[in-house]
C-alpha cells in the first residue's frame, strides 16, 4: 500500500523522536517488512535475531533500536523503542481516516440527542433520545446507540455498533463492527424449575483510547457498572461478563472469556481462548498464557498457565490414558515402596 | 440507578410474595449491594454467610431468607428464595422499557408481513415476505426478519438481530444485539478434493421465554429443524450447530460451542468456554463445568469436568513434562515391580 | 420441507451423475433422514453400519453407495460418493434463492461505485466509494461496503455483513450474517506503559466459493494481506487473526481462533473451538482435534490433538491432584530405584 504522498526520513523521524542517519531527504511511501520492502519503502529491525534479513532488504530505509545503530549502510532512523517508532511512522504514512463532518440523511436521531457539529454520523444509523457525541467524533454506517449514550471527542465507532442505553465510550476510543456494548448480563435467579430475569441497571463505562476488536461484547452491570478503563486493548471475539473491571492497558487477545464481577488489573496480557471465572482479583501486571484457565485470584505478577500443546493423536492418547491410569500407578508405586521397606528390614 | 418512582416496601414484597417486618411504608426508589446501597434502597442477603456484611449496610431494607429473618433490626422482605425476590423486585422498580406501538417510517416492510397493532417495529428493519409479529412484540432499530419468519406477543428483539426465512420464535423472548438465528449450518460433503454445499432446508425453533445472549448463533437445521426450547437461557457468543435440541430452562454460559446434532436434556447448567462434540444425548440435569470437553453422551446427572486449572508458569510446565513422560514412568515402575518379585523370591 | 415442485428420479439422478435402479419416474418433492423420511422424499444411505434403518425407511427413494446398491427393494440412485449426491440433489430441489437485480431505494450508494446490472442491493445498505460488485451478486439489507471493496461474481451476502475497505471476495463466495471482514489486526506497540495504534494497512483477499458462517472475523493485515484460498470453509464464530493464510479447501469449524500470521495449508481439517498461535506453519492435510491447541509448526499430515474428555467431575478432580503430584511421584519413584538398585548389590 502506498501513502498519498512522499515524505522525507526527516519528517517521519520526528513522528517519534528518532534520530536520523544518513540522508534525511529520502522520501518515503511506504512501509514493509525487511523481507517485503522495496525501494521508497521503511522497514524496521526490532530484534537483532534478524540482522541477515537486515543486509538482504532492499527498502531505501530502516528503523533499528541503539544496539544495531550501525548494523546498515541504508539511510535510518535510530530509535530508543523502534517497534513503537515504527508504528508513529506508519500512523504518520497512513494517518487514520478523516471522515466529513455532518449528519448523514438517512441517519435516524432523536431531537433531543446533542451531535457536536464536526462529528460524523453515516447512514442509517440510529440514535437515541439524549445521546450525547463528542468533537470529530466518527458513527459508521449501521450504528445503533440507546438512549443516553456518552461518545467522548474523537470516538470512532465502525460500522454497526450497537451501543445499549446508558453507556460511556470515553475520548479516542475505536470500536470495530460488530461490538455490542451494554448488553444485559447473564443474570436470573432459579425459582420453581425456571429462572426469573434481574434486571441488569448498572451501565458500561469505557474509558478513553481503548480499542475493541470485531464481534466482542461488554455487558452492563447488574446493579454497578462494568468498566473499561484508559487504554486497554481488547481484540475480537471477547465477552466480558457484566460487573467487571479491566484495568488500564491491560490487552486481552482473541475469543477469551471473562466471567462477571472479576476484575483485572493494570498491564496485565491476557492471551487468546483464556477464561476466566467470576469474582476474582487479578493483580497489576499479571502475564495469562493463551488457552489457559484462571479459577483462582491471582496477587503475585508474573506468567499463569494451564495451556497443554498438541501433540501427534496416537501419543496424546497414550498420554490421556496414562493420566487417567494415574490413582491406580500411584497405588502400585506405594505398594511397592511397602514391599521394599520390607525387603529392607529382612 | 434510580427508579422514575418510590415504591413502598408493602407494594415491593406483593412483587415477590414475601412477608414484611417493620415498617411496610418504607419508601424505596432503588436497590443495592449489602455494601454499596445507601437509603432509600433495598439490598438483599441471599447467603448467610454476608451477614457481617449486613450489620454494616446503609440500605433502608432488607430482602432475607426465613433463617436471617430476625438478623436485622432494619425493615424487610422476608422470602423463601430471597434471590428470585430481590429479582421480582428489581423488575418492579426498574421494569422493562415499553416501546411505542407502530412502525418506523425508515422500516422496509413487505406488503404480505402482519404485524399486530401493539407492535412496534423501529428504524432502518427489513421485513420479509409472510412475516408474522404479535402483539406487543418490539423489533429493535436494523433487525432483519426474513421471509415467514413469526415472532410471538411480546417478543423482544434489540438492535441488529438477524433471523433468517422460516425461524420461530417464542412469546416473551428476548434476542440481544448481533444475535443471528437460522443461518446455515456448516454442512458439506466432500468431494472430488473440495466441498460440495449442503442446503440447510432446516428452521430454527425457539421456545417461549428464551434469552438469547449478544452475538450468539444458532443455525438452521440441516433437514429437520434446531430446537431452543421455553425457557432456555443462552448467554453472549455462544455457538449452536445445526440439528441441535436445547431442552427447557438449560442454561449455557458464554463462549461454549455445542456441536452438530447434540440434544441437550432439561434443566441442564453448562458452563461457560465448554465444548460439546455432535451427536450427543445429555440426560436432563446435567451440571458441565465451565472449560470442560464433552465427548460421549450422558445418562446420569451430575457434574462433569476437564479442565484445568492456572499454575505459575515453570510449575506448570514441569508438571506437563511429567506428563508426557508418563509412559517411560509407568514402563519404569513395571520394571521395578519385576525387580522386586524377583528380589523377594530370592 | 416441500420443494415447490416435484423431480422424477431421473432428473435427480443426473444432478449427481448418479445411476437409477427401479422406476425412474418415481415423483420426489423432499429430502429425509432414513427415519423422518417420508412419502414423497429421498433419503440416503452413507454408511453401511445403518443398513436396518434403511430396511424400515418410510422413504420412496434411496441413494446409495456401489456396495450397497442392492440392499433396499426401493427406486434408487446407485453414486460413488452417495453423500456428495444427496448434497447435490438437495441442491436440486432447494435451490438457492435468486435475488432479483435491482437497487433498493434506501440503500446508499456512492457515485463511483460499479454495480453489475443484475446484482441486488438490499435496503439500507451502504456501499463506499470505488466499490465494484460483479453480476448476480447479492448484498443483504444492511450490509456495509468500504471504499474499494469488490464482490466477485455471484457473491452472497447475507444481512449485516460488514467489509471494510479495500477487501476482496471471490467468486460465488457466500458470507452469513454479522461476518467482520477487514476490521483492524490486534497490533499495538508497547510504549511508556501504554501501547501505540500500529495502522493495519494489508488487506483481506477472499478467493472464489468460500463460505464463511455467522459472526465469523477475519482480520486484515498488518502490512501484507490476511488471505483466504478458494474453496475455504469457515464456520460461526471464528476468529482469523491478521496476516494469516488459510490454504485452500481447509474447513475450520466453529470457536476457533487462528492467531496472527499463522499459515495453514491447502485441505486441511480444523476442529472447533480449536486454538493456534501466531507465527505457524501448518502443512497441507493435517486434522486438528476439537478443543485441541497448536502451538508449534506441524510439517507432517496426520491428526493432532490436546483435548481432554470430561469425567465425573470427582473422578477429574482426583486425576487432576495426581497430575500435579507428579513430580513428587517422579522423585519417590527415582529413590525406589536407588533402594532396588542396593538390594541388588548385597
Amino acid at each position: 500500500m502506498e501513502a498519498t504522498r512522499a515524505y522525507s526520513l526527516k519528517d517521519l523521524a520526528e513522528a517519534c523522536g528518532g534520530e536520523v542517519l544518513g540522508d534525511a531527504q529520502t522520501l518515503i511511501r511506504g512501509i514493509g517488512t525487511l523481507e517485503q520492502a522495496g525501494p521508497g519503502e521503511i522497514t524496521f529491525l526490532t530484534n537483532s535475531l534478524y540482522r541477515d534479513l537486515l543486509h538482504k532488504t532492499r527498502a531505501s530505509a530502516v528503523i533499528l533500536g541503539p544496539s544495531d545503530r550501525n548494523a546498515s549502510p541504508l539511510p535510518r532512523i535510530v530509535s530508543d523503542n523502534p517497534y513503537a517508532c515504527y508504528a508513529r511512522i506508519a500512523q504518520r504514512l497512513f494517518p487514520f481516516p478523516h471522515a466529513v463532518p455532518g449528519v448523514h440523511p438517512s441517519a435516524v436521531i432523536a431531537p433531543t440527542a446533542r451531535i457536536a457539529p464536526s462529528a460524523s454520523i453515516g447512514p442509517q444509523v440510529t440514535i437515541g433520545a439524549g445521546v450525547v457525541i463528542g468533537e470529530g467524533a466518527v458513527v459508521g454506517p449501521g450504528c445503533v446507540l440507546g438512549e443516553g449514550v456518552t461518545l467522548g471527542e474523537g470516538v470512532w465507532l465502525y460500522p454497526r455498533v450497537v451501543i445499549y442505553a446508558g453507556c460511556e465510550i470515553g475520548a479516542r476510543s475505536i470500536l470495530h463492527s460488530g461490538v455490542v456494548i451494554g448488553a444485559d448480563g447473564f443474570g436470573m435467579a432459579p425459582d420453581r424449575g425456571g429462572w426469573v430475569k434481574i434486571p441488569q441497571i448498572g451501565r458500561v463505562l469505557i474509558g478513553a483510547d481503548v480499542e475493541i476488536g470485531a464481534n466482542t461484547t461488554v455487558d452492563r452491570g447488574a446493579i454497578e457498572d462494568t468498566v473499561i478503563e484508559e487504554g486497554v486493548k481488547l481484540d475480537n471475539q471477547i465477552q466480558i461478563a457484566h460487573n467487571c473491571r479491566i484495568g488500564a492497558h491491560t490487552v486481552i487477545a482473541g475469543c477469551t472469556g471473562i466471567s462477571g464481577s472479576t476484575r483485572i488489573g493494570r498491564n496485565c496480557r491476557i492471551g487468546g481462548g483464556v477464561g476466566m471465572v467470576g469474582h476474582l482479583e487479578i493483580c497489576d501486571g499479571v502475564t495469562v498464557s493463551g488457552f489457559s484457565l484462571i479459577t483462582k485470584s491471582i496477587t503475585q505478577p508474573g506468567v499463569y498457565t494451564s495451556s497443554i500443546p498438541s501433540q501427534p493423536h496416537r501419543t496424546w492418547m497414550e498420554t490421556l490414558a496414562n493420566l487417567r491410569a494415574l490413582p491406580q500407578w500411584v497405588k502400585k508405586l506405594k505398594a511397592l515402596e511397602q514391599d521394599i521397606q520390607k525387603l529392607k528390614e529382612e
